[in-house]
This record gives structure tokens, C-alpha cells and sequence, in this order.
């Protein structure tokens, strides 16, 4: 385990309790929640619990992984000799990544068969392009780590094609009042996602040992904040306006 | 306890704490999801939820058994002399088991008789099923793990029996849009089952050590997600579609 500095220590210490604490706040927010929108659209806002839940369980297991790692004592960080464990990010994705994409299909409201080949198709890739970035994560060098980063950002890149192809249609059938911030919640999907390359790519540019650790951790935490509670929040407010939007025109709201 | 090397304990860690993430989430999914269907069904989610809920907690278990029995500490992995307790999953599986084939009888809702006499027939043939196999998991020899295997072997078929012919005229009375689905729940019961079987016979094609304990553990691990988490999601899909279907039809869903 590289060593970090004091500084570099309670800096990521702090920012994974504060992840912890802001993810459980938004799961509770979330479906607490679910009866101020209509039934159609419970299920999403299930889901958006579900993944800011299952980022809460892990951001607890980092923070225990970070603090078996090291020791702080005396003004002094010494590695202990256990292993900072990488791979909850990795298992966490592997859960909550497609699920993202489900909840952002669900609150759209699209018929029952683009609802199923959407999700199949869109969670699919998801879980590939995690599995791919892994190796590329826990490699000693450089160079595999840029041929998996590679490989990976191909799902990536079709996941994208979609948002802004496939949704763009059915964006357009959004009701008026909602429309603008599904296309806010598409782009912050968007954006969130082209952090982790980013960070991904930090030891690219030179960055070693603690910097690198620190950089790394404190990158993917802010991305994992926007792309989970983040888009959470949105999808709440999609779904309060869409709720009232159909009560107003009549429109039935049907159980999802 | 044989050893395992540093990259097979990691796997079977990182799969333990995957799945506890994963069947906790499915648990509050379910839970949650019982105000999205009629009451008649929301026997079928509790009951869904309930087998997440226990192989949760077992999975916690199972996960803290296996730190026990290693440490990993700079880089090397040593058994610490504490075994590894394999005893969680038969009694995991002698509550939940029956609880699954429940499940899959009362999202049919079949008459009150006929769902009484099957979940009776059916619980105790799948209890029977894992009792008679645990003296074979814990055999020494390979010999008394395949009689005891061939004994469990027999109410496994009555089970698959029973699925496939009483559930075969069942299935045909399900509403026209759940009827696939059911046959899908069925099809992924009778094949994450017959899984477990096999990853049962590991030892007998002369895997041993580190590489047998890593083989079963991801295998049942697997098996697991499938057999719970994933019957689960059909369940509720079921539940949300027949619900539909009644509703229209004027069907009265009464409680169960």
C-alpha cells in the first residue's frame, strides 16, 4: 500500500464518511418519497433508493477498508499491511450502474416492451463495461491498464449513443413541464460517467504512489455523489411534476 | 483449512459482500414493491423479500466466517486455525428453499386447497432435500458425499416432477401476459437448482484444496443470486402483470 500523508489521510477518511452519510440521507429522502408521486412512477424512485442504499453499504465497507490500511497516530501514518480494498467500487458498480439506467428509463414512462428491451439492453452494457475496467484498475502498469480502459470505454460509448438516440425521441413526449429536466438528468448521467475515465486515467499523466491514491479515491467519491443522490433528486422532481402533469390532463396512472 | 492464494480469497470475498449488497437490496425492493400490486399478491412478495432477507443474513455470516479463518496481511494469505463455517448455507437453505417454492405457488393463486396441499408436498420434499445432503458436504471422503448426494438426489426429482407436471396445467389458466413469465420462474427454479448439484460434485472430478473450497463457494454464490434475487424480480414482474390483468377484467383480487 502506497503511504499517504496526514493531510491525504483524513482528507479521504473524511470525504468516505461523508459519502456514507449523504447517500443513506438520499435513500430515506427517496422512499420516504414515493407517496407524493403516483404509482407509475414508485418503482423508479424504489430503484434510485436501491442505488443510493447499496452505495451507503459500501462507502461504510471503504471507510473500514481505509481505516485497516493505515494508522494515524502521533501526527504519523503508517501502513499496517492490510490491503485497501479497490474492488468494492467495482462490486458496487456492478450493482448500481445498471440500475441507474433503469431508473432513468422508468421515469419515463415508455410502453411496457421499450421499457423491458431498454433496460435489458442498457443494463447489459453497463455490467460489461465495469467487468472490463477492472483488470485495467488492479494492473501494475500502465499500458494495461490504458488496453482495459480501452476495451471498456466501447460499452460506454454505445451506452451514450443511446441516452442521446434512443431517448432523444421519447424526451420529446415528455410532458412540457418535465422535459427539461429529463434532459438535465440525461446530461448529468452523462457528464457524472465521463468523470470515472477521467480519474481512471490519473496514473496516465504521471500521478504516483499517495497523490495518485488520493486523487483517485476523492475523484471517483465526487462522482459517485452527482451520479447517485445527484440523479436521484432529479428523478424525484421528474416524477412530482409528471404525477401532477397526468392528474391534470386525466391521464391514468397505472401501477408500474 | 486449505489455503487459498491472495487472488482467490479476494474473489470469494469481494462475491460475499457482492451478495449480501445484492440480497438486501432485492429484500427492500420487494418490500417496497408490495403497494405496486393487489393484495392477492402480496403474500408472494413478502415471502420473496423473506428468502432475500435470510440469505442476507447468511451471507453476512458467511462473510465474516471467512475472514475469520484467513488473514491477509502484506500480501500473504494464512489460515488462522479458526475453520470456516460451511454449516450457514444448509441452514440458510432449510428455511429458504421451501420459502421459494411457496413463493412460486402463490403468485399463481391457485385454489385455497390445492395452494395448502402443494406448499405442504413441496416444503418438505426440498426440506428433505438439504437434510439429506449436508452429511455429504461435510464428508471426508468422496465416497459418503456421493451416497449422501444420490439420497438428496430423490427428492430433488420429486420436486422437478411436481413442478413440470402439477404446475403444467396451472400454468396454462395464468392470465395470457404472465403466462411466460411463469414459465420462466419455473425454468429458472429447475435450472439454478440443478446447479447446485453440481457444484456439489466439484470434489468428485478431483479438485481439491484452495481451488475446490474457491470452485464451491462462487459456484453456490452464484447459484444463489439466480435461485433468489433473481426469481424474485419475476415474481414481482408476475405480481404487477396478473394484478393488471385482473383489474381489467373486473376480477376481484381479494386478499390472500
Amino acid at each position: 500500500m502506497d503511504i499517504v500523508t496526514p493531510f491525504q489521510f483524513a482528507l479521504v477518511y473524511n470525504a468516505f464518511s461523508f459519502t456514507f452519510a449523504t447517500m443513506a440521507a438520499a435513500t430515506l429522502f427517496l422512499w420516504l418519497s414515493r407517496s407524493q408521486v403516483s404509482s407509475a412512477y414508485r418503482t423508479a424512485l424504489t430503484i434510485s433508493g436501491l442505488v443510493t442504499a447499496i452505495a451507503a453499504y459500501h462507502y461504510l465497507r471503504i471507510f473500514e477498508s481505509w481505516n485497516a490500511a493505515f494508522t494515524f497516530k502521533d501526527g504519523i501514518v503508517t501502513a499496517t499491511g492490510f490491503a485497501f480494498n479497490d474492488a468494492y467500487r467495482y462490486v458496487d458498480w456492478l450493482l448500481t450502474v445498471p440500475l441507474l439506467l433503469i431508473e432513468l428509463i422508468l421515469v419515463m414512462r415508455l410502453s411496457r416492451e421499450e421499457t423491458m428491451s431498454k433496460s435489458v439492453r442498457l443494463g447489459s452494457a453497463a455490467a460489461l463495461m465495469i467487468v472490463l475496467g477492472y483488470p485495467g484498475e488492479i494492473a501494475p502498469d500502465i499500458a494495461t491498464r490504458a488496453v482495459w480502459g480501452t476495451l471498456s470505454a466501447i460499452p460506454f460509448v454505445y451506452i451514450v449513443w443511446e441516452l442521446f438516440r434512443g431517448l432523444g425521441d421519447s424526451i420529446k413526449q415528455q410532458p412540457a413541464n418535465a422535459q427539461n429536466l429529463v434532459r438535465k438528468a440525461r446530461l448529468l448521467t452523462f457528464a457524472s460517467w465521463g468523470f470515472y475515465p477521467i480519474v481512471y486515467m490519473a496514473p496516465y499523466v504521471g500521478l504516483t504512489g499517495g497523490t495518485a491514491t488520493t486523487t483517485i479515491q476523492i475523484g471517483y467519491t465526487i462522482a459517485d455523489i452527482l451520479a447517485k443522490a445527484g440523479l436521484g433528486v432529479l428523478i424525484f422532481l421528474i416524477a412530482v411534476r409528471k404525477s401532477e402533469a397526468e392528474a391534470e390532463s386525466g391521464h391514468k396512472a397505472d401501477a408500474a
